[in-house]
């Protein structure tokens, strides 16, 4: 007799006592994007306030760099013919004058423009200048330290594909070609919504069964991080009315709502019926571990996203779910980066479910942190990264070489 | 013949000719920050405002968490001795109250306080409950599902070292032990600098010969990246009084000076003298590529750096030097995120210098993007990352595996 079992014999209490079937992420994820549309909007912003941000459109170069035959030495602009068959032993001799012409060098400095009568710059170090009198001790073929127009970019190249995201060095190359304001995906308003009757407001003393509401300004910082704009909001006790009441104000002002805890199947996780009621909830229990509970719901246009009320779950399954939310609204195509480690100790999982393992790297070798339980958020503050352990495996034998992912 | 011998030949242009001897990047460093001290001050910020900012001291838990014992399952609270020999064939037949007391359970959900007279917590799926009668499915060991005082953290514990970065895992456990302000490093001030004759203002037409001065939101942009808060300055002339005035009212402003341009030793190279004459110019010439005109300097005890006018040398020395001497300013203990990843075609560099080689991954493998000079910025935003190539190598075969940095 299996536990589910026992519990459907108690009748009206079933659906508190477990999930009937937990939904893997990757078809999590394809039940609620397939029915998500990215954020229409585009913003327009200074380029001295893009860093950071998502192009919300193919950028093009409006003009060559450089946009000028361009001098890639100090030292005389000069007819190529001018130098052939020069040589250490026996040099050409020219004079140096302020134009080109033949037998005539011109000097010009790095960066400089090469004048239209020249055809190659002589290195300052293969001459020796006495007076107008110059001595050319290498030969030069056409074209050779000349930067030719467009040679960097050319008018019409894609310097920026939507959907990438911004860094200085994109700064300073847009600057250079006189962009001066960029079109950018906008950044997604997520309210952040944490629930549970035994929560303290930050700064009180919480009472024995009672914890301080910390979960709030983690995932608001993770939105930040992963390019939304959280909205902190005041902790709710497990009434329905009130999550309604808050699900309805949060629809109308954020593109995306995160409610954490209630997120279970005991008698005071509510907001499931809530949602239930206002609109389709697409997935409920997730085989991940940590993190089974969490909830994704469709209400109207607007994603909702419940999370599990133990921290190290919330996070967990912020990085399925929330991270990829934000990413597909603002149409950012970035993939994670991630480092590949050996394992020095084996990790254990458990065998169905996605596993998000902590991890410390000392000597570029990754071992799991104990794991207490979901509650224990130093295991996270303590760790480099995470390790994913896939469903079908009951973990990894030390030796094997992992991906590390960062939090961030 | 080598071209320095013909520079010395010459007499008065040997300073304009080239670099004498060039210092290895370790050496540099050496160098250079065995002269600096870290920035002394300390701020205290709201926890709202650490999230990627480096702790300042560190920082111990004031109280346990959890600080009671905590009940880990939805169930009840119970005497362990209760549940002794049940099973599912045989169950133990319970009580259901308000109190525990031998042979009489409480109800508890998942974080609840578990009462001084309960040692367990029996798992509702392990019950049936039927009026007050509880049927008891499995027996318990003494703690079995109960989280002792302190199973996350200790009183007295260290949650955050001195010089790492807060992330919003740190958020969430400070705020739940109560912590809601932090000494932080504080944001080192930099002054960024660009100079050059043939630069014109952002939004102005560059004529041949002229350039949009760029640098400036590039480097500024990486300084706030690397945890400084960067001051950038109008574009200067190569004219020493100039340059004197700029470096001597930038030395009262701010912890730290970046000239970009003026470094090499062309006869517009005019920045090395004026920081000859006011402080001491510890290297001249890295034998880095590119970037090799780079110079680290001290004046007074602020530390100040110039970096090349190409772009992609700017860049590359900024990576070198400018984003460690943030990190030592502020005392940011973290290091670079790389991964490793197979080339697909071989890269070549230059021997005797430490090559910073642009590349791009495409399924996996990394190849090096065509260089066509420093001043190809663009060679930076289509690449994914960089691969260090150390001196004593002229490259690095196909197939081998190599560190990606990234840009960040």
């Amino acid at each position: 007799m299996r536990p589910q079992e026992r519990c459907r014999r108690s009748g009206a209490s079933v659906k508190e006592k477990g999930f009937k079937s937990l939904t893997r992420v990757e078809e999590a994820k394809k039940k609620f994007f397939s029915l998500l549309e990215h954020l229409g909007r585009i913003e327009t912003a200074p380029l001295s306030e893009s860093d950071g941000r998502i192009a919300g459109e193919d950028v093009y170069a409006p003009r060559p760099a450089p946009h000028y035959r361009r001098a890639a030495m100090d030292g005389f602009a000069v007819k190529a013919s001018d130098t052939f068959g020069a040589s250490e032993s026996s040099p050409n001799r020219m004079k140096v004058g302020d134009a080109v012409s033949p037998g005539v060098a011109a000097p010009v400095h790095t960066g400089g423009s090469v004048p239209d009568e020249a055809d190659a710059v002589l290195k300052i170090e293969d001459t020796r200048k006495t007076g107008d009198d110059l001595e050319v001790y290498a030969p030069l073929a056409p074209g050779d330290n000349v930067s030719p127009v467009g040679e960097d970019v050319n008018e019409g190249d894609l310097l920026i594909e939507k959907g990438s995201r911004i860094g200085p060095s994109h700064l300073g190359l847009l600057r250079s070609l006189g962009i001066e304001s960029l079109k950018l995906s906008p950044k997604p308003t997520v309210a952040v919504i944490p629930t549970g009757e035994e929560l303290v407001s930050p700064g009180e003393e919480p009472g024995p069964g009672e914890a301080v509401q910390s979960n709030g300004i983690m995932i608001a910082g993770c939105v930040r991080r992963w390019g939304g704009e959280p909205e902190e909001r005041e902790v709710l006790s497990d009434r329905p009315e009130d999550l309604r009441s808050a699900l309805n104000s949060s629809l109308e002002e954020s593109d995306a709502v995160v409610f954490i805890g209630g997120s279970s199947v005991g008698r005071r996780d509510r907001i499931i019926e809530v949602l239930e009621d206002e609109g389709e909830v697409l997935v409920h229990g997730v085989a991940v571990q940590p993190g089974k509970p969490a909830a994704l719901a469709l209400i109207g246009d607007t994603p909702v996203l419940v999370l599990p009320g133990y921290p190290v779950a919330a996070l967990a399954v912020a990085y399925f779910f929330l991270k990829s939310l934000i990413q597909y609204l603002i149409g950012d195509e970035g993939e994670d980066k991630t480092a590949t480690v050996k394992l020095k100790k084996k990790i254990s999982s458990k065998l169905g479910s996605l596993s998000l393992v902590r991890v410390k790297v000392e000597d570029g070798e990754a071992y799991p942190i104990r794991v207490a339980g979901s509650g224990v958020l130093s295991s996270v503050t303590r760790s480099d990264g995470f390790v994913l352990v896939p469903e079908d495996s009951e973990g990894v034998a030390a030796g094997k070489s992992v991906e590390l992912h960062y939090w961030r």
